[in-house]
C-alpha cells in the first residue's frame, strides 16, 4: 500500500513537473468573461456595390483596387465594415460590426495582419473590443490579441481565436470569433 | 430614531445595489492620471500643401487622393502628423505631435477606425502614449483604447474620449482628447 | 563614527527621493523576460522583385509606389514581410517573421508610425508579439508598445526598443529589438 501511495505521488509531481515545462502557459488561466461571434465579409470586385462589406484600398505597383493582387495577394489593405451575428447565418439581426482593415502580408502564402475593432450595441453587450494581431490563414485556428475595449469591455484585455468558418472563392469569408478576455475590469 | 437610522441604511445599500447594476462600470475606478489635450488635423485637398497636417494616402477604385470618396468616404485612409495644443487654440505653441492614420470606415455613416500615437515634448511630458479604437465620429463624446506608452507613459494603459470641438467643412477639424489612465506604472 | 553613519543614511535617503523624483519610471522595475532580435527590410524598388520584403501600397496624390514619396516620404504605406534572425546577419536562418506596416509620418523630417507583429517559430519561442508605436527613425534608440502575445507570450506587455542596426541607400534597413516584457504570464 505504501509503494502505491508513492507511486500515486511521484506521478502527480511527475504530472505537475510536466505542466509547469509545457512553454504554453494559455490553459493555465480561465477567462473572466467569454463570446463568440461571426462576422462576415464580402469584398468589392468592381460589380457588387451594394452587397459588399469591403474594399481592398491599396496595392503594391500593377495590382489593382477590385482584383486582390498576384502573390498570394501581398500589399492589399482592405478596409471592413461587417456584420457581426450571434450565429453563423450573414442575414441574421447584426449585434453590431467589424470595422478596421486587414492587410496580406506574404509573398509566398497567405497571411494577414489585422487592425480592428468590434462596435457591438445589443441589449447584452453595449461597447467596443480592439483587436490586434497576426493572422495566418490558412490555419485553422489562429490567436491574436484583444488589447483593449471600451463601455462593457472598459480596459479589458485577451485572446480572441479566430476560425475561417466558411468562404466563397475570394468574394465572400465568414470568421467565428472566440473572445476569451483574461483582464476584465 | 431607529427606523430612520434603518431606512437611510437601506438607500444606502439599495444605491450600492444598483451601482453594481450598472453595466458600464467605467465609473466605479477612479484615474491614475488624467490629461486633457487637444489636436488639430488640416487635411491636404490638393491645394493647402503648405498647411496640411493629414494626406488621403489610400482609397477604393474610383475615388481619388485629394477629394473624400463618395458614399461617407468609405475607404479612405488617411496619414496624419497633426500639432498637440494644451489649449484649442491651433496657432498656440504645440506640446507634441499626434500621427498615425485614420480609416474611414462605414459606407451608410461617418465612422473612423484609429490608429495612432501622441508624441509628447514638453516640460510637463517627455514620452508617447499609444491609442487604437473604433470613432463614431457623429457621436459627441467617443471613447478608445490607450494600448500602451513609453517615457512617462511607460505601460500605462487607460481610455481616451475624444470629442470633435471644431470642424470646417471638409478641411480642418479639432479634437478634445481627454485621457484617463487606470494603469499607471 | 555615529556622523559618518547619518551622513551614509543621509546619502541613502536622499538617492532613494532623486530616484522617486525621476520623471521615467522605467528603471524602477525589471523585465521578466527579455528577448534580442533583428529583422531585415528589403523595399521593393521596381527591380528587386525576388529579394523585396516589403512594398509602398500607399502613398499621397502625385507619388509612386516604388519611389519612396518627396517631403520625407509623408504618407507611404509599406507593408512587409521580414525575416527576424537572432543575429544580424541577413543570411542567418529565420527564426520568425516580422509583419505588418509602417507609415511615414512626418512631412519634416523622417518618422514613422508601427503597427506589426512578429511570428516566432523556433525551438526557442512559439507564438506572437504585438507593436504599436512611434517610431523617431533619426533617434537613435525608439521605445514603442508591446500591446500583446500569444502562445509563449500569452497576454505579455512590455517596451521594444528599435535601434537601426544597418542601412543601404533606402533599400536596405536592419532593425535590431530590445524587447522587455514587465507583464508575463
Amino acid at each position: 500500500m505504501a509503494a502505491r501511495k508513492t507511486s500515486v505521488l511521484l506521478f502527480f509531481f511527475m504530472f505537475l513537473a510536466l505542466s509547469s515545462a509545457f512553454p504554453r502557459n494559455k490553459n493555465k488561466y480561465k477567462p473572466c468573461k467569454h463570446l463568440v461571434l461571426f462576422f462576415h465579409d464580402i469584398i468589392y470586385n468592381g460589380k457588387n456595390a451594394a452587397n459588399a462589406t469591403s474594399a481592398i484600398v491599396a496595392a503594391p505597383q500593377g495590382a489593382n483596387l477590385t482584383i486582390l493582387a498576384p502573390q498570394f495577394h501581398f500589399g492589399n489593405i482592405a478596409v471592413f465594415d461587417d456584420p457581426i451575428t450571434l450565429d453563423n447565418n450573414l442575414h441574421s439581426k447584426p449585434v453590431g460590426r467589424a470595422q478596421g482593415m486587414y492587410i496580406y502580408d506574404t509573398k509566398n502564402t497567405f497571411t494577414a495582419w489585422l487592425g480592428f475593432s468590434f462596435a457591438l450595441n445589443s441589449t447584452d453587450y453595449q461597447g467596443s473590443i480592439n483587436f490586434i494581431g497576426y493572422d495566418p490563414i490558412l490555419i485553422k485556428t489562429r490567436d491574436i490579441s484583444v488589447v483593449g475595449g471600451t463601455g462593457d469591455f472598459f480596459m479589458h484585455r485577451g485572446i480572441a481565436t479566430i476560425n475561417t468558418d466558411a468562404y466563397e472563392g475570394e468574394v465572400y469569408f465568414r470568421l467565428k470569433v472566440d473572445i476569451k478576455f483574461y483582464e476584465c475590469w
